[in-house]
């Protein structure tokens, strides 16, 4: 399967990564066509791993990941063009994370809205899924590093989208059964609110290997 | 030990219920003396429970739980008067749940500041400890109605403070262990984003019985 990844940072380039580990074809998308990262990743991944723009990766994807901070998400997105986007599924794995001057973070937009509505809006004929945005990197494309059972959450209005990134996260080492589909994409709200937790946790532990395990009574 | 309990819905009545049957004495306060659900809950619970207002349960309780709704708390905690506060262990389970015409919900304060922080800030002689706002009242007060280990978080600026709090979930049967605490009463705004997942989880399985482990590598 094709990829287009939009972001060549951290998550962007752990996502290509494994995607080409698996067989995929991965262009790993910047914002100029000569991102040092982008370009020494591409030439490190084999033949499967491209280097390409914006609109490069979102046209070479059947899937695309946004992999760009939540509060630049938007304009990356404008740049990959919504003609590449069209039709596509369209994977936020983005967080809108603010940091004040005093090293506080705060989330923009928020609680009435959120990165993945505001894509969907701007965007209405890429299937968006909001998926991924609450883990590391690490754990993302390797949950055995956790012990048991934990879990990520999708969210998105198109059924056959949210199957797709559902194959792609068992394809990572999901259990299926893990991957809890909370509805359409109103819920990215709630899985981007998360974040602020996930701060507080990473400072409590000292790392960022953990996750959320939600135990149910039956 | 004597706990005064400010609000009388299902979170308080489940509390002061918990706390009676522990061999706690409980005041369960209301707005008004005449309260129908504080009397009833008072007059089965044996010589250890009692109702009264808002200002008699501060009075009362060496530790006060605020278990009004967090659009009303500080409202209520007014009534109860900083001065039955002052030198408490003020335990606030609240949510801000605000629920539109359309039935969306969302929170007030949400992402820069939170009911926790509102009320250590009105009430800075109360040693205010944000807790249990994060699992549904019957999980509070018995944790093994699920199963496995799942976890409470606590946040407040208080250590002296929280490790009451800590002590009082480890009679609810709460391992210590399984209670993290994430530092000063700023993670109350963590702590009160979780509210939006929780509402999706509950979507998503048809039921409250449910809370978050917190899996780590190490």
């Amino acid at each position: 399967m094709r990829f287009g990844i939009i972001g060549t940072g951290t998550v962007g380039r752990t996502l290509a990564a494994k995607l080409v580990s698996l067989g995929h074809e991965v262009t790993l998308g910047s914002r100029t066509s000569d991102n040092t990262a982008a370009n020494e990743w591409a030439d490190r991944s084999g033949p499967y791993g491209h280097a390409g723009t914006f609109t490069q990766a979102a046209e070479f994807g059947e899937v695309v990941i946004n992999a760009t901070a939540g509060t630049v998400s938007l304009q990356a997105l404008r740049l990959a063009g919504a003609e590449q986007l069209a039709g596509k599924v369209l994977v936020d794995v983005s967080n809108p994370l603010v940091f004040s001057a005093t090293g506080q973070v705060s989330l923009e937009p928020v609680n009435t809205d959120s990165v993945g509505e505001r894509i969907q809006r701007e965007f209405p004929a890429a299937r968006v899924v909001k998926a991924l945005n609450t883990v590391n990197a690490d754990v993302m494309v390797d949950p055995a590093r956790l012990p048991g059972t934990h879990n990520l959450f999708i969210a998105g209005e198109d059924p056959e989208a949210k199957a797709v990134v559902r194959a792609m996260l068992v394809e990572f080492g999901w259990p299926s059964a893990a991957v809890l589909d909370l509805g359409g994409i109103t819920a990215a709200r709630s899985l981007e609110m998360l974040m602020p937790l996930w701060l507080d946790l990473m400072r409590h532990f000292g790392h960022v290997d953990f996750n959320y395990s939600i135990v149910t009574a039956d």
